[in-house]
């Protein structure tokens, strides 16, 4: 089997570091591994498995010799970085908001919309967290009834905001229990024991940039003019997005067909044990890779809508395990 | 000015503790204060202003002589007291769920249908917590412009199920920050840095009694067939419900002109600053009476439709607030 030379760009940030678990897990095949990261955390030793690792400062230069680059140090490096990698042989697998929705630039969930790489031009983005394991549960259920509308909101935890996010919310819930207010630094306002209404910047028509990822990307993916509408909230959990969807569709349609559709759909697992109050919660399916769903009940205001539970590990499903299911999607179809 | 004699039935609980205080603040017109609880409480001694009021046994002929009656110990106590309590001269004001739907028992929300209490038969119900804060909202946005549907997704405090709830937060969040796993016990599952998917018992179509609550007492409040679908999830905050809203109006209604509405209702704070961000938060707004809207905007999946989020402290306007307020309205409109 062919092995190649990978690199992560942004390999000392949370999703980075998921990257090298995640191809170590799966057993990618990697004959080289480079780490590369800002200056500020070049020099560092990292392990990949039982190699370790100095993480190198990327440069405008740095990537010949590379065959895949995992690229989640943020939107402005990925702009940086972009054509310099594929002007040097890379195929860029990136993390960031940058190049999702230019149109020459396939975004991509593998389950959904594999068929995508092949008109990739070196670069090949990953969709937004929330909308990665929205999108795994949307398309089964688009392609058997037909989705008229797509209403969600979600409750988005810490990590999916880094690292120092999550110290954040540990600390301040050590300030909260010790009678002190929590003081917010990372995130735009304090998260613990508490709700951030809002994640990201604020557009124009009053919706944050988080929030018309979803209705954006989700078209993209879906290949589908699936109007959607999001609202995303902040809430003080370590890991592990979770999602409350409506969904209206062309036709009546029950739970019990919305279960087996989804009990047959890669990726996706369904948990909606009503006997034992058995359902997705973020803490329970953290590490994992499956996107669950429960709840799934019929909507008792339309008759043509139902409401859906989504849960998945937003480092996974939302960001690193997709990012390295996009690589072997490329190797499979012989695109690299 | 005349004065009543006031009887609190589960005067231990969050809730009990929580009409003490409000029926202070807001100088209700109390003559006599009586404490009722289960015989376990009986005896402890429990604060009212500068009195020490000693809480006394709730029997079935404990009611003589007291003019209004908040209950707020549980269904099944409200059950098995209400009709001495009625027999014996009191009008109650049940915070259970025990009545709330009988067809002769007014379910009020005194800014929205407090010319209900006109039909009372000595027992008038107080909504559930969810349902409180989001028909106060409702009801001038119907008024103005009609609502065709209502969809939501609730984030709701652990205070809703009581102090002992609130004491589990704390402390399995005390265990996650030592490295422990949580142990849940007064909650079906671990909340801690979590998510709970469900609130209270399940139903036959798949919803909880929670999520059916407010597809019922919404309605009846309203006094209109508005079709509400809720999702009902439990996040760890220890006070303050929140909610994402999707409203379908009759007509396109403008985030603007849902804003000019809710500045002119009563309850209402609008609280929708997006140059600041500033957005209406559960820590933030806990012991604080109004309800609380931001994050208004155009529904971009629907023409007609609208998001909004509602916060509010539920052991306030969801219960005890309310329910002093129906007290106060039936001075007003002299039904006592």
């Amino acid at each position: 089997m062919k092995k190649y030379t990978v690199g992560v760009l942004g390999a000392t940030g949370l999703v980075g570091k998921e990257i090298l678990n995640i191809l170590l897990e799966r057993q990618f095949p990697v004959e080289k591994m480079r780490l590369l990261a800002s200056k500020r955390s070049a020099g560092s030793v990292q392990s990949f498995g039982t190699e370790s690792i100095t993480v190198e400062e990327a440069t405008p230069t740095c990537f010949e010799g590379i065959d895949i680059l995992f690229a989640s140090a943020g939107g402005s490096v990925s702009k940086t970085f972009a054509q310099a990698a594929i002007d040097q042989g890379c195929i860029m697998i990136d993390n960031t908001s940058a190049f999702r929705m230019q149109e020459d630039v396939p975004l991509v969930v593998p389950e959904v919309n594999a068929h995508a790489l092949k008109n990739h031009k070196g670069l090949i983005a990953n969709p937004n967290c929330s909308t990665a394991q929205l999108v795994v549960v949307l398309k089964p259920l688009h392609e058997k009834f037909g989705l008229k509308r797509v209403t969600v909101s979600t409750y988005q935890a810490v990590s999916g905001a880094g690292h120092q996010a999550v110290q954040e919310l540990y600390m301040q819930s050590e300030q909260v229990l010790a009678g002190q207010d929590p003081v917010a630094q990372i995130l735009p306002a304090p998260i613990a024991f508490n709700l951030v209404p809002f994640i990201g910047s604020f557009l124009e028509n009053g919706y944050t940039d988080e929030e018309m990822k979803m209705t954006h990307e989700t078209r993209k993916i879906l290949e589908a003019d699936v109007p959607t509408s999001a609202t995303c909230i902040r809430v003080p959990v370590a890991n592990g997005h979770s999602e409350s969807v409506n969904l209206e569709f062309e036709q009546p349609v029950s739970p019990d067909a919305i279960r087996e559709v989804l009990r047959h759909t890669p990726g996706v697992v369904v948990q909606d044990d009503v006997a034992n109050g058995h359902f997705p919660a973020p803490r329970a399916i953290s590490g994992q890779d499956p996107v669950y769903v429960g709840r799934i009940r019929e909507d008792v205001s339309h008759e043509r809508a139902a409401n859906l539970w989504i849960v998945a590990d937003n480092l996974r499903k939302g960001a690193a395990l997709n990012a390295v299911q996009i690589a072997e999607s490329l190797i499979t179809q012989q695109l690299l």
